[in-house]
């Protein structure tokens, strides 16, 4: 069998993967030493020529897969968890698995960080340190404050646990109602509307799939309480950020800690850069650059096994459900 | 026995103890109910008058006691931990206890919060943000790095255990070089020195005491590596804050999340407020006002038992060491 590893010219050394490294890898494990034969490519001008001759493909950058001739492609492996760009150009019968979970350690510490952050009013202090105002509240503990957890995938499982553990009240949310992580409950996307008012924080983690599609919109958003802080890792065109910033500038929201924009780089000139109790982290807060090739690489590994045996890959996307 | 409360007629209600309040809770108690004779003041000219005739004193003001008769007092329970203004102005015999712990489990969130903020570059991503740079940074995961705790008190301690459940590597540094606290290990203060290039995260939760004033003069602040975040909770005076802001400025110092100031409020004309990489709060982080005063009045009562069965009492100054 082969695989080919199609890298990003682009990107940085610690994101490429390296046919050394991946034979190192391959020639380490029992079941999978001497099965394949490997090709690596980052000039897009050669893709077509691998991609036509390759059955599994490792993909570190994103391509429209129906514009190439893929006659042996069988299943491809892509580094990021969102695939909503990969779906609007795939190929039926090929199987894709993401990087879903390779970023839960890191994306839970950040998300317990912003959920302390509003229960500390850090948003406020600084509009009152940027105006020199010497303004104490004295706020209780985090401890027993209700988190609403958009999304319970490899990020938002693991920040339910930490935020969990750390005594918040945590309420998944999720397309069935139904989720296995550590929760004080799970409901359902249709039943979001009655849980929005109680709400200390709000955690997205959402993919984007036209269900979750401006899921926030103005009308939604405003059934969040004043004293609500909004956290965005997930997708970002999950809300409508011109209401959200709207919002926050009118004070009907306790802040928001933003790592994903409509836009990214975010245009110099959007009014979201000097929103009042805006807090923005370039689209790097989930990344953990030293530790995610290697894990995305043990992810590949192990669904090796599972592909020659026939077994059901894991972090398979689902089609019909996008993610 | 007769308990006098002396109340700050300028604090907030919720930080008043009210006698009939107080004597609810000495009525619930079988040892202490029937015991006691109270009285309640918040009026400065009249303080000298009940201090003359009580035994107890629950002080919710500083008071300079030398400047008062007091031939009945045997023991001051006051509501702050730090108590230097304090002895200052003590008189021999009498015993004071302070509200150590009190602020345990709030000030360990807010240590929690502060040393995240570090992880995840959030003093630098501000500067970026209000300069509308996009610039990402893609660092590793909070677990195993290294904070140095400063003091390891009731608020210490409570943020030694969060840290270390966070998978940080705790150093404590204590007076003695012990403590039973959750650290990976404890040093004394004249070994830290040798720790201080280490560090990723340094918290100084210390009591202003002859030992601490300007522990960390510029050189010690000196030691510190440029990846370092500073935590200040406890005493301001234990900093040189100009070589602090200094550092802060030539970037020898990755950000500084302060709570405390040499002067409160802090002066409008104080560079502090714009120098970057600080992040300040108006010295409220560790207090939660509405779970304080009952906190108090637990550790009270309990004292209360001890006191009156001659056993030694929770958190009772020790005059030489001065906490």
């Amino acid at each position: 069998m082969h695989i080919h590893i199609e890298n990003d010219e682009t990107a940085t050394e610690a994101l490429r993967l390296n046919s050394a490294y991946l034979r190192q890898a391959l020639d380490a494990h029992r079941q999978l030493c001497g099965q394949f034969t490997l090709t690596e490519n980052s000039d897009p001008t050669q893709t077509a020529a691998f991609l036509a001759n390759c059955d599994i493909l490792w993909a570190g950058r994103k391509l429209a897969l129906d514009q190439f001739a893929t006659p042996r492609l069988g299943w491809v492996q892509v580094m990021s968890a969102g695939v909503e760009q990969w779906l609007a150009h795939w190929r039926k019968g090929i199987a894709l698995t993401n990087a879903s979970g390779v970023h839960g350690e890191k994306g839970a510490e950040f998300i317990l960080m912003a959920a302390l952050m509003f229960n500390f009013a850090i948003p406020g202090f600084l509009q009152d340190q940027a105006q020199r105002l010497w303004r104490p509240t004295f706020g209780g503990c985090a401890r027993g404050k209700t988190v609403v957890m958009l999304g319970v995938g490899g990020i938002g499982r693991a920040a339910a646990k930490l935020l969990t553990a750390q005594g918040y009240s945590v309420i998944g949310v999720t397309r069935s109602g139904q989720c296995d992580a550590e929760v004080a409950r799970c409901i359902a996307i249709d039943e979001l509307d009655s849980v929005l008012p109680q709400v200390d924080v709000l955690v997205s983690t959402l993919p984007l799939t036209p269900q979750t599609h401006r899921l926030f919109d103005r009308r939604r958003l405003a059934l969040l309480p004043k004293r609500a802080g909004v956290v965005i890792v997930g997708r970002a065109d999950v809300f409508d950020y011109q209401a959200l910033r709207e919002q926050l500038r009118a004070g009907d929201l306790a802040g928001a800690v933003l790592d994903v924009y409509p836009q990214e780089p975010l245009p110099v000139d959007d009014p979201l850069w000097h929103t009042p109790g805006v807090i923005m982290t370039p689209h790097c807060s989930l990344d953990d650059h030293s530790a995610y090739l290697d894990r995305c690489l043990e992810l590949f590994i192990d669904n090796l096994v599972r592909y020659r045996s026939g077994q059901a890959l894991r972090n398979q996307v689902d089609m019909q459900r996008g993610y």
